[in-house]
């Protein structure tokens, strides 16, 4: 069964990378254009687009008529790992150089400027007659992103970020987009008010999971199916769920090392040596076993799939909402 | 007589600067929301809205309707100034800092990203059925700004850029936004397409005599009216308009010299002292003026002007349009 749902779902990226491959326009000055197509062909797990896909299914619909607003929702969050990787001076992205690396700051400035522009044209081939709405549900992503993305700059700078103010963060910088996706295959799919919000709620609540796991993985998971190195978020000082819940529960020593991670900005920190570094996320990592924090990511990323599934339930039965119900346990159940 | 068009003009431009003013959203993160404001705020002529405004009415309209797409016009205007800000190593925009020079990169980056999500919000706002349409330009407004760019960028690499190049370069970074203004406003006016087209037109050449000017004002402006110091494209190695052309003319020394201008690449060009940038920007502007250089500068403009003036023939006459004729004479005749 499980097979079964996997098949589907590469079946899906594979029509969503097929899509994906046509919308970089050979026209386009060289550098632009060769940076645009390294992005939009770096792979990934296209959840947002398949998301979109399986929305307008589920909705009464089919994928067929989103997979322009899939291909827009994927190409958006590309532009947004562009910028971001500036920002946070990412070296790699699933195993591969980032494109200021191995371009430009310039180029990459600009080939994530033109992949949004790019995205809104491919939104635009939605056959959809109420295209305000799609745009309007499309523009609040970007916005929101960004947001979030001014946030989670914002919170390096401060040591008294609470859990809530995480939520808030997380809720536009990894949400926006899960729901922009549900959102928008939802209204492509012909589903009514009630089904629409429903999807709407499925996303909000898989994008806060996936955000959870995706801190948990950063601590626990696999380096060669993780993509990059673990500990990184530990590294930077990133303030996670597991370090903000970590910080509220702390005292002591271990508040004393959890401190010292806060202090450790992107920016500014000094680079630890091999070493160094992993002997800083084993002991971060034992003082979160230690705090109960790892269990208790896993049962708030558990209590956020359940409400998941719950909006789930009101959204009839189809083919489409068992694979949307199986995609919310496997995300949480990943290794990358 | 021309007292009244500045008059209106002026009166244009301040119910721009009203709706621009409210546009940021007050619950956005500060440092993002004060780099937004600090960018919508921070004036100009309003150039492209004022046009939108203009031409909705020209086209049988309101200037009242194309006020969103104005508003939205200048913002994305903004949004694509921000980050060739911070492409271009520029410390200065009308005699204030830019914003990465005044913030930081990531601030900057994240403000203009932010800004074309507010621009696109706005654009929503307008009163017409096929807003498919309406995005649809806009966003080929902002794909071909990009292109514009990358080309530029990548003239400053090589030194066998010739007018014609130059002429598609600018003709996307420059005179895409004053088409894109000025067929929105055509549409959003209710205009024929042969009207639609005709105003089509009169922005492009209009958007080529702008940059034109601009090139030439670099050389023979008044630096205090110009809002930054002249001579900033010879000392940059620009290949503009008037560069160019003396290439294309020049022979012995003359051509030596303005080989050493090409070299002189934003990036890694050695600084100059005050006296040796005097001395440099005085020695190309008399090349430039042994070559004939400035003449055929001026020429080129007086012809897209015309050009621009024919176009608008094509329109009813109203006084909408014989602001636009005003229009395109004061900015080929303007200091700054």
């Amino acid at each position: 069964m499980m097979t079964n749902f996997q098949h589907r779902y590469d079946r899906l990226r594979g029509r969503v990378d097929d899509h994906l491959s046509r919308l970089v326009n050979p026209g386009m000055p060289k550098a632009l254009r060769e940076a645009c197509r390294y992005v939009v062909a770096s792979g990934g797990k296209r959840l947002r687009a398949v998301l979109v896909l399986l929305a307008s299914e589920a909705a009464g619909g089919t994928a067929r008529r989103a997979l322009p607003a899939a291909a827009a929702v994927e190409i958006m969050h590309n532009f947004t790992l562009v910028h971001d990787d500036i920002m946070d001076h990412a070296m790699a992205r699933r195993g591969a150089p980032t494109v200021h690396v191995k371009w430009d700051l310039n180029t990459a400035l600009l080939a994530g400027d033109t992949l949004l522009a790019i995205a809104y044209n491919e939104l635009l081939n939605t056959h959809y007659d109420d295209m305000r709405l799609l745009v309007r549900l499309f523009t609040q992503g970007v916005h929101d992103v960004c947001e979030g993305q001014a946030m989670d700059l914002a919170f390096e700078q401060r040591n008294d970020v609470t859990v809530t103010e995480y939520f808030a963060m997380i809720g536009r910088k990894t949400g926006r987009l899960i729901t922009t996706s549900t959102q928008l295959g939802a209204y492509i799919g012909g589903g009514s008010p009630s089904v629409v919000r429903s999807l709407r709620d499925f996303g909000a609540h898989l994008g806060k999971a996936f955000q959870l796991q995706d801190d948990l993985l950063d601590v626990i998971g696999d380096e060669r199916q993780f993509g990059k190195a673990i500990g990184g978020d530990i590294v930077e000082g990133k303030r996670t769920y597991l370090l903000l819940t970590a910080l509220a529960r702390s005292s002591g020593s271990d508040r004393k090392l959890l401190e010292r991670v806060m202090r450790r900005k992107a920016a500014s920190a000094r680079p630890l040596s091999h070493r160094g570094r992993q002997s800083l996320v084993r002991n971060v990592r034992a003082v979160y076993e230690g705090l109960g924090v790892l269990a208790a990511t896993r049962q708030e990323i558990a209590a956020q799939t359940t409400r998941a599934r719950r909006a789930l339930d009101c959204v009839p039965a189809s083919p489409a909402r068992g694979m949307l119900h199986w995609l919310s346990l496997s995300l949480v159940h990943r290794a990358s």
